[in-house]
């Protein structure tokens, strides 16, 4: 008998993978342009020219034993030196390498930190719907409990009642993701006060540590000027999970980094843990050419203005032809609710129409999906008539 | 309170990080060309040209979405194509996609194989000294409790009679490491017939699978036309661990991949298991590009030639100066059994002559002492008359 629970996760997949799957599929039959294909979160637009430019100063500077040895674990020195310096200068925090380890991506940031938290399979983590379906996966996988707690359905800024009642002795953390996946949701700087004003009273109530975890990959991709507060600048316990996957277009490549802040009580300590863990986990090192390619382009992000058209191109006419949409102001994804309960029968209903949606139910918001437009301007401007004849079904 | 367990890995760090910590510090001092650093299992002889032609067609003739986009969690399928014929052509398998996995590297395959076989805290896995001593951090983060066995110290072929004692109703599998490192012996066609009939055996007995997992990422690496049985060949329940880190001299950038046999009993819900392991651990995929460059690398190696002359060099060099070696057939390195019982004792003494070794106590053998001979040949010559006025002191 091999892992029944392994297993199964690998059966059932993430249902965003399967629609995915089916998606490329379906293109195969009958073409990539007939279908509209918004399930997965995977950057449309590519990766700014620094990327390029940088991979190729590294190729003809340095030796490739220098390129593609072995990095320390917790990442290049020079690297974790000039990230921990970008963020001093863009946030005012007294950052230095040894708050920085950097890791394979977000999904990595996320399972190293868990695991390096969780004590006991008591412990708990505590997020906000709608939140990414992998957050169970990581956190159960860590030994722990996950527990999402309803947002203002109206915003989905957090509902501090919910909150009080889903906190207790056993929560070890809260995991935020702003801009949110799936709902484009900014949390506000009032909403981060109040968070971190009850997390720091129930630490006292609780005498013993919580951690707020920042789940931050989509940290650049805001829009209107609209601001993203720091969360190490409001609360001492903080982690911040990031990833260059979407700043600068590189999902696949599996580059990000934690930051442990520099005011977190027993600092040290957690970090050795995330160290801990990168190594239990096998994660020996980030990837080391990139690791060097994005300390160079800090900063830097793909084109943001694509992404903001296809928002506003999407969001008005959807709301014309009578959804509705929570207004998205960061990341690449929408969120709506369905015009039947079941968001699961109206995501069938659509394949009809070649309109590949992601159903809300594993984001913990079940009459809601989700369209990923990291997509061509063109494909959206195709995909219109769709979205309103699959409407006019419900009328 | 935090995982003291994951604190303790992270603070104690593995003893040749640590080593390799301490020469990376003594070379700041002395400078590099005086401190002889044999710790780590780095390459120092260049990736092939392959490596950065590959690099470089990707660049010219793919959209940046296409090289760094997200491919399928199992790796994208034409790569995988490509490996599993490549295996097929050499060693006249029948694999396909189906069978491949690919992953962030060697500890990555083993993380995730681990996990997915683990369903009981009872289970056990068995190695062989001298053995890689994060096996032991991987299995046990997996859940599971490694044993090792002790191999016939004079050619550290696999003792059967040992192995017998260790095997048990609690038996998952069996982790296999040739060439081996630390000690550069190669399992012979004999003892890998012996050892897939005493598993087959064992199989009928417990009337339960027992899985061959073999780590390979020193397959190519050797010398003198010795050749290295595939292990797929021999017994059905083989699942390779392959890492194309020391083939290509690409250890930072974490590439390899997993093959389930095609003739494993119930093989695809242990694939299913291995891609649910991945998931929960955060590997989303392995780095795109690096995949893309592999697939086009498959066959070539770096300049093994150098590894021989340090090999040849060092190996008469130090049966001269009357330490008593294990020859090593393949991998880069060379065991030792060092003239005082304690080989720390022995490491520290080293360090006089800036010698820096790896004791073999973590290894599981330890009266001996691990050199990494892929360093410069310069080095290896320079550092000579150091082992020379090292034994000298026990003459």
């Amino acid at each position: 008998m091999i892992s029944e629970k392994m297993t199964s996760l690998g059966q059932k997949r993430s249902v965003i993978r399967e629609i995915f799957e089916y998606g490329r599929k379906r293109k195969s039959e009958i073409g990539a342009d007939n279908v509209f294909d918004f399930s997965l979160g995977n950057p449309s637009v590519p990766a700014p020219p620094c990327v390029e430019k940088a991979m190729q100063k590294l190729l003809a500077e340095n030796s490739p034993v220098a390129i593609h040895g072995y990095t320390s674990a917790q990442g290049d020195l020079s690297v974790r030196q000039k990230i921990s310096a970008y963020i001093n200068k863009t946030h005012g925090t007294k950052l230095d390498e040894n708050n920085i380890y950097m890791t394979c991506g977000a999904a990595a940031s996320l399972c190293i930190s868990l695991r390096a938290l969780t004590a006991s399979s008591d412990d708990e983590f505590i997020t906000f719907t709608p939140f990414f379906p992998e957050y169970r996966v990581f956190v159960e996988a860590a030994g722990a409990k996950l527990t999402s707690v309803a947002s203002n359905p109206k915003n989905f800024q957090i509902d501090f009642d919910n909150l009080a009642k889903a906190i207790n002795k056993n929560t070890k953390g809260v995991i935020i993701n702003s801009p949110n996946n799936p709902s484009g949701v900014v949390l506000s700087e009032k909403t981060v006060l109040q968070l971190c004003e009850t997390l720091a009273q129930k630490q006292k109530e609780y005498n013993h540590e919580i951690y707020l975890i920042a789940d931050e990959p989509y940290r650049e991709l805001v829009y209107d000027g609209i601001s993203v507060p720091y969360p190490i600048n409001y609360y001492d316990n903080t982690i911040i999970c990031y990833s260059f996957s979407k700043s600068l277009s590189l999902p696949g490549e599996r580059i990000g980094y934690i930051v442990v802040s520099d005011k977190m009580s027993d600092g040290k300590t957690v970090y050795a843990a995330i160290c801990g863990a990168g190594r239990a986990l096998g994660y020996v090192c980030a990837p080391s050419m990139f690791q060097k390619v994005v300390a160079e382009c800090q900063g830097q992000t793909s084109d943001l203005s694509i992404y903001v058209k296809n928002r506003d191109l999407l969001y008005s006419a959807l709301e014309r032809f009578g959804y509705h949409c929570i207004h998205p102001d960061g990341a690449f994804y929408l969120f709506f609710e369905t015009p039947e309960t079941d968001a699961n029968a109206f995501c069938e209903r659509a394949k009809k129409y070649e309109l590949l949606l992601v159903p809300g139910d594993d984001f913990g918001c079940p009459s809601f999906v989700r369209i990923a437009y990291c997509v061509s301007t063109e494909q959206i401007e195709k995909s219109l008539p769709a979205f309103e004849k699959l409407m006019k079904e419900y009328k």
